[in-house]
C-alpha cells in the first residue's frame, strides 16, 4: 500500500530540498518564467512501473501549476518507448522537478521489476515472495510499496510490529521455548511470533513452543521439505538466506509458504526511464 | 568528504526511527537488559568498504554504551571472512542497531565497490570518474561520499551549486550563446558553467560562449576525441551517457577529463557483509 | 516497554518547549544561578508509580547537572508520604523542570494505577487486561508503557500493525468472509486478523473465515461464554465495550482471553504526587 | 481561544502519524477506495462539546475530500443521542480518521464538561474558574481552549508569560520583598507578578511589595476572606489547592477573584461520543 | 535572559546548516584533520559585547573538541584590540565555525551597543529603554537578550503574552472602553493591557477603562508630560514613535516610565569583531 | 533569485510561530471574526523595495482568505507616501500578520536599498557589487535575494559550494600552490577556487597555481590595479576589506571585476514602511 499522504509528502519534500537547495540556478537563469512546457516520461527498458503517485507528488510540491497525466498505472508492464505519463506546465518547474521525480520512479520501478521476476518463478505454487528489512534507509515505506506493485508481499514493517526470534535471541533467552514463552507473555496478543530454525530439531522445538511462523534459514531443500511437512497446519513456513532467481523455483517446490528475499530491495537497480521535453513555448 | 556531524546524525536518526519505531519487541522480550555481547562485522564478498563512520553513529545513537572498534578504515579493499570492526556492549543494543548499521554499510560499500571498478578502467589516463545526481532520495551526501571512498570524484551536489545547461535550457534560452550569457550575468561569479553538447557544432558554440566545461553527451568516441582537441586549454571535457565498465577505457582514451556515470549510484548493489554475534554473557 | 530513547527525548523536549517557551521568568529573576537545591518527589495518595525514567529525561534535558536518584522503580505500589526519588542540582533547573516532570509522572501513574485496579479483578483467571487506541494524542507510547507497568498488556499500537475488522469494514467488504480473505491476501503474513463479532452467527462466520482473534463487542456474558466455547483452540477471544471495574470479574469468568478497556487511558486521572524542595543553598 | 492554524495543524498531524503510521491496513484491505460513506458523531452522555474544529482539521488532513458539517458548535450542551456533526466522503478516509478525531473530541469535551460543573458552582459570584499548568504534555493549548469553552478562563500559558513567585522562589530570593523587587526590575513591564501566600503575614508582605495578584494557597476560608479584605483594591486574589466541586462555592463566597483548579485538566475524563457510519456506498 | 538551552541549540544548528551545508570544502581540502589551532576573537571598534554564550554553542556543535575561553563576559564594554575570547582545538573546526560565530556575535553586540547608547540618554531619570517586536525574523529571543545586555529592558515577547490595543483594535471594538472591557473578560488575568493613545482624550478614556499601561504614540513632549501627570499612580506610561538618540533625553524628561524603540533591533549594525588565528600546528 | 517555495514557507512559518505563539490575544479579544478590513503598505522613505513575495507568503499562511494586491514589484524605487500593495480580507488576519510582514519587508528593502547605493558608485565600470557570508543567521537566502533586487550579485552561498582559500588555509596547507593543488584534486570539478592575496607576490603565486579568482584583500588601490593587470585573462579579481560607499568608485576604477561588501547585509538598516488600515467593516 502506498504510504499515507503525510508520509509521502515528507519524503518527497526531503528529496526536493536535497536536490534543489537554494535554487535551480540553471533553470532560473535560462528559462523564461512564463514559458510553458510539455514533457513525457518514457520507458527505455522492459519492466514493471512503480512510483507514479510519487511523481505526481513531486510536481505538486515543485509547482501546483504542473499537471501530470498518467498513461499507465503502477503495476503496468512496459517496454522501451512506452509512455508512462505526460507532464504539462511552467517549463521551469518541469525541469526543476525532473531529476527527483526520475530518481524515485527509476528506483521504485527497479524494485518492482526485480520482484516481478522472482514472482514469476513461484507462479502456480502457493508460495509468496516477500521483502525484508534490507531496504534503503529512509525509503522503506516506498520500497515495500514497490514490492507489492511487483506482485510480492510485505514482511513485517520494522522491529516494532512482529516478533522474530533469531539465533542470538535464542541464545540470550536460553532456548527456543523460553524465548517464545517470554515473547508471548510480553508483546501484544495481536503480534505473531516467528522463530528462526536452522535444523529440524529447532523446527520441532519451535512448533512445540507454539511459534506462528518458522523461518527456515539456510537449509537445503530436502530439509526444508521435511520442515514444511512437520509444520503443516501448525505454523507458516518461510524460507530465507541468499535466495536467487535461479534457486527460487526449487525452494518453492518444497512447499514453503513464504520466500523472503533481501535482494528485492538491497540489490535492485534502477529501471531506465527518461523525461523528454516535447515542447517549450511562451504560451502553449 | 563525510557529511558534517549534524547531517549524519539526522540521517541516522531517521533510519533508526523507521526501523525501530515504538521498539524492538523481540529483543526487549527475549534478551536480558544486563546481558553484554561481543559482535563482529565480517565481509562475505570482495569489495571496497565505505560507511564505517555511519556504523559508529548508528550505535552511538542506539546506545552510547556500545563500543565500535574499527579493524579497517573506509577505503579498505576486503574479501570474504575479513573483519571490518568489533562491537561490544549491551546485547540488546547491538541486536537492535544491527540491521540499520548493515543497511548503510552494505549500500555504501556497494557504491564504493562499483566506483572502484570503474576507476580501475581509467588508471594511467588523466581521466576521473565522477558521480551524478542519480542518487537515492535522502542518501545523496552519503552516496557521494562513498564514491570518493571508491576512488571516484564528485560532480555538483545539486541544482544549486553549479550551472549545467542542457538541451532544454538551450531551447528555452534561444541558443547556447544567450543561455551562457544569461547564466554568467545572473549566477554567482564563483559558479562554473557546463554546457551539454551533442555535436561538434555545439562544441564550437559553447567554446565561443565561454563555457567552463563541455558535457559531451552520447557522442561516439572519434567525435569525443575531436571535441577534446577543440576544447584543449579552453574548457574541461566531460563524457556522459550510459557509460559501462566495458566502454569506460575506450572513452577515457579519447582524452576527456571526466566521465560522469549514473550507474555508480543508481545501479549499485549491496556488498555482502554480516554481523556475527560472538558472545552473549550476563557480564563479560 | 519504555519507548526507545529518541522517541522519549522528542516527547519530553516538546513538553519542555510548551511550558518553558522563551524562559522561566520567575526562576531566572528570583533564584541565584549558583544556588543548589535538594528536592524530593513524594506520593500523596495510594497508587502504582509509572514514569520515573521520563522524570529522569526531563531533568537531563533541562540541565545535565541535575541528578535524580530513584528510591523506587516504576511499578512500585506507594502510599501517601512515600518518597519516589531525590533530586539534586542547580535550584533554578529543579524549579524549571518541576511541573513538566510532575505532569508526566502524575498522568502515567494515574494510568498504571487505574490499570492495576482492573488487573486485580481478573486475578486467578487467565484473562489479561489490555489497552486500546483511546489514548491521549501524542502520548500513546508512554500511556501504553504505563499500562504494562500497571500489570496490563498492550493491544495493537496503531492502525498499521494489526488488522481489526469492525462492523463498517464488514459492510464495506460485503461480509466477514471476503473481508478476512482480502486482508489475508494483502497484509503482511506476520499480522494477525481480529474480527469484531456482535452475535454468535458472526462468531461462526469469523471462525470459518480463519480469524485469529474474535472481538466480542457488547455481548452479554452468557453469549460471550458460548462464543468462547466455540472459539476454543481456534481463535483468541477478546471482550470489549464499556467494561468497568465492577463488570470486569464477571466478564473474565466467561473465559475470554482478553478484556480491552478504553478507560485505562481515556479516563485515568492523575495520581497525586508532589515535589518538595528540601533545601536551597548557595553551595550544598 | 483556539490555537492558530499552524499549531493546530502540527498537533493533529502528530496524532495522525502516531495512529496511522505506515497505513491503516484494515481499511486499505477491506474497503473499496471508491466507496463513499456518511457518518455521524453522536453524544452518548451529557456534557459540553469542545473540539469540533479539531475534528474538522483531522479529516482535512486525512483527506480533503471529506466534508464535516457541524450540527452544533463548541460550547453546546448536549445529551445522549444528540448529533454533533455529519461527515461525508470516501469511506476509507472516514474510517481511518475516526479514532484520532474521537480521541481529541472526547478528551477536550471532557475538559469542557468538567469545567462547566465548576463554573456552575460560582454562578452569581464574581469569581472565575481558571486552569493551571497541570495539563497533558503536548495538549496545553487545546486543553486551555477547552477550559474557555466550558466557561472557565485561562491562567498564564507557561513559565514564560507571567511571574508567579512560590515558596521556593521566596526562600531563594531571601523574602517576598526582594523577590518581587528583582522580578519587577528584570521582567518585561507588561508582565504581572503573582505571589503565593500561605499566611496573612505573607499577604501583607506581598501587598507591601506591590504584587499584582495574591495566590492564597491552602488557606482555610476565614483566612481567605480576611486576605481578600486586605487585598481589596490593591491586588487580585486567587485561591488554589485541591479545590473540588464540593468546596468551590464556599471558597467563592470568600470573595476571591479567581479559583485555579488543576483538576479541570489533570483529572478530566473523556466524554462519551461515538462515530456511527450511516451508509457506505460505492457512489452516494 | 538568554534563551533556554534547547532554543539556543536549535537556532545555532539552523545557522550552521545554512552556512556549512554539505561541508566546508575549502577547509576539508586544505587543512590537516590533525592540525590544532589557537585563535582569538578581538574587538575592532568600541561597543558592548553580547553573544559570547552563542559563540560557545556554535563551537560546541561544530566540534566538542574545541575549547572557548572567555576573557570578558556579555555586557563588557570593549574597544579596538581588546580580546573577547581565546579558542583552541582542531584547526579545521575553528575555521569552519568562524563565520557563523562572528555573524551572531557581531549582530548581537551591535544591538547591545545601540541599546547602551540610548540607555545613557536616560541615565538619572527613572525611565527605561525597552525593545519592540521589530526584530529580525528568527532572532527575536537572541535580540531581546542583547537588549538586556546593553542595559535595556524587554517589552512583551510576541502577540501572545500581553494585550496591546492599538488604533485599529479600538476602531474594530467600537472604542477604548469596549476594547479594554472585552480583553479583560477574555484574556488570562495574568496579562496586562496596554492602550495606545494619540490624544489626551484617549488618555482619559484609557484610564477610565482601567488600562494598565498607556502607550503615548507620536505625541509632542508637553502632551506626553500632561498624559504622565494624569496617569500617575493609575497606569504606567510608555512613549513610542521614531525615538532617536537625539530625542531620547527630552522624552525621558517628560516623566514617562518607558521608551520603546524599534531602532534597537531593526536598525542596529554589526559591531566590528574579528577572529585571528594565532597558531596552526600539527600538535600544539 | 527568490528561494524556492518550500524554503520560503519554512522561514515564514518560523517567523509567524515566533511572533504569534499561542495566539494574538489582542486581536482575538477585540476584533469581530466577521469584520473585513482594507489595508495598504506605504513607503515612508526613499529606497528600493524587496520582499513583496514574502509579504504574500506571510498572509497566505496567516489566512488564505487575505488577498495581497501588489502595486509595485520588488526592485521598484519608491519614496515617501508611495503605495506598495493593498491588502484585503478578515481584519483579524491582517492585524495578526502585519508585524511579521513588515519585519521581513523592511529588512529586505533595507538590504536592497543599501546595495543600490553601492551599485550606483560602480555605474559605467564593468565592476559588480557582490555580497558575502556576513548575513543574519537564518536569513541568508532572503538577504542574498535582496542584494540581487538592489542590483548587486551574489557570492558563494556558503562554505559548501565554492573554494575560498584564505590566509589560514594557506598556512595550514604549506603555501598557495599546495593549497590550490589539493583543492583541485579533492573538490568537484564544477567548483571554482578563489585565493586570498595580500601582496603582489601572492598574486603571482595564485596565478601560477591556477586560481580562478583572486581575492585582493585590504590592498591599496595602486597595488590592486597592478594585481588586476597581472591577472587579466587568467583570473577574475575581487576586492574586499571594509569597502564603504565613499571608497567604492575608486576601487572600481582599478579595474577589479568584483567588489565584495559585508556591509550590504551586516549593516543594512530597515527601510521605513508602514501598514495603514483604511477600513474595517463587518462586511465590505
Amino acid at each position: 500500500m502506498l504510504p499515507e499522504s503525510n508520509t509521502l509528502r515528507r519524503i518527497v519534500g526531503m528529496a526536493l530540498r536535497e536536490d534543489i537547495g537554494t535554487g535551480d540556478v540553471t533553470t532560473l537563469a535560462t528559462v523564461d518564467p512564463a514559458a510553458v512546457g510539455r514533457a513525457r516520461m518514457v520507458a527505455k527498458a522492459y519492466g514493471v512501473v512503480a512510483g507514479l503517485p510519487v511523481v505526481e507528488e513531486v510536481f505538486r510540491q515543485v509547482d501546483p501549476a504542473v499537471t501530470v497525466m498518467l498513461t499507465v498505472n503502477d503495476g503496468a508492464r512496459v517496454g522501451p518507448g512506452e509512455t508512462l505519463c505526460d507532464i504539462e506546465g511552467p517549463a521551469q518547474s518541469i525541469l526543476t522537478g525532473e531529476r527527483v521525480a526520475l530518481n524515485f520512479l527509476q528506483r521504485l520501478s527497479g524494485v518492482a521489476t526485480r520482484t516481478a521476476r522472482f514472482v514469476e518463478q513461484v507462479a502456480g505454487t502457493g508460495a509468496r515472495i516477500v521483502d525484508t528489512r534490507k531496504t534503503t534507509p529512509g525509503m522503506r515505506a516506498l520500497e515495500k510499496y514497490a514490492v507489492t506493485v511487483g506482485g510480492g508481499r510485505n514482511h513485517r514493517i520494522g522491529l516494532y510490529d512482529a516478533v522474530m526470534i533469531k539465533d542470538n535471541h535464542i541464545v540470550a533467552a536460553g532456548g527456543i521455548a523460553p524465548a517464545v514463552e517470554r515473547a508471548r507473555r510480553l508483546v501484544p496478543h495481536t503480534m505473531t511470533i516467528t522463530v528462526e530454525c536452522e535444523s529440524l530439531g529447532q523446527v520441532d522445538e519451535a512448533l512445540a513452543a507454539g511459534a506462528d511462523i518458522l523461518l527456515l534459514d539456510h537449509m537445503d531443500n530436502p530439509t526444508r521439505a521435511e520442515a514444511v511437512r512437520r509444520a503443516k497446519g501448525r505454523a507458516l513456513t518461510e524460507a530465507s538466506g541468499e535466495i536467487t532467481e535461479e534457486t527460487t523455483a526449487a525452494i518453492a517446490a518444497t512447499g514453503v509458504d513464504i520466500l523472503s528475499i533481501g535482494a528485492l530491495t538491497h540489490s535492485a537497480v534502477a529501471l531506465d526511464i527518461s523525461l523528454d521535453m516535447i515542447a517549450i513555448e511562451a504560451r502553449l
